[in-house]
């Protein structure tokens, strides 16, 4: 797929996400050896085969999800473009969960498309950890 | 402060940052509206006056810190330069600790000075967290 614009890049990605679509979602990260990708409280994946490997995982629990997306704040220039935003993540089934996650994802216009070069997410203070974790983390900065 | 590098910039952010220097902290932020903060499992900070107190509050805590950066991964084009790396933070005096956190730092060339517009820190997964933290956290996402 050509993504005209980084918003139909982001687009594409939650679709994918969302739909447990890993063709789709590998699509929409850009084919260069140094895309990152960071998942809530886990290490740093870097490249295109151990950020597919992280997905399929992340697919293969056959969860529900549910994804909304708030608060984007976008700024770019004519290669790359930063957004930030929150997902309300739903989890759909017997143990039904939300989580609230802040996201920084940046696309670089590569080969006339925009694609996913970075997704770093994170758990927000609005999310369902508990007192004692948020503080601790706060304590950590 | 003029900064000839995003390499330049973010030695004084972690100078800034280690040495409680709020004046030298908002030195390294741009003068731009956009500019957010998220500091680890906190909320959004935007815009320099929300960001300054949010810098004002980490600082009047009066930790000693060290900071030692790692794995530092750089990507630019000539107006914005992306950087994920590791902080390893230790905190000094009776309650030692040490935290490990991702980092995803973004500068912007803003008149002839490289100048930070994003810091999104997150716990990592080797940080201090319990088991459970880290295994709630892949779970959402």
């Amino acid at each position: 797929m050509q993504y005209a614009t980084p918003e139909d890049a982001e687009a594409a990605f939650y679709h994918a996400f969302q739909h447990a679509d890993l063709a789709a979602m590998m699509d929409v990260w850009a084919d260069r050896e140094f895309i990152e990708c960071i998942h809530p409280l886990s290490g740093r994946v870097r490249g295109r085969s151990a950020i597919e490997a992280s997905w399929q995982r992340i697919f293969s629990s056959g969860q529900q999800l549910r994804i909304i997306c708030s608060d984007v704040h976008r700024t770019q220039d004519s290669l790359l473009a930063i957004h930030v935003l929150h997902e309300h993540l739903e989890i759909r089934g017997a143990n039904e969960r939300r989580a609230a996650i802040v996201a920084t994802n940046i696309y670089q216009l590569v080969d006339g498309s925009w694609r996913m070069v970075l997704h770093h997410a994170s758990p927000s203070a609005s999310s369902s950890g508990t007192a004692a974790e948020n503080n601790a983390g706060r304590q950590l900065h």
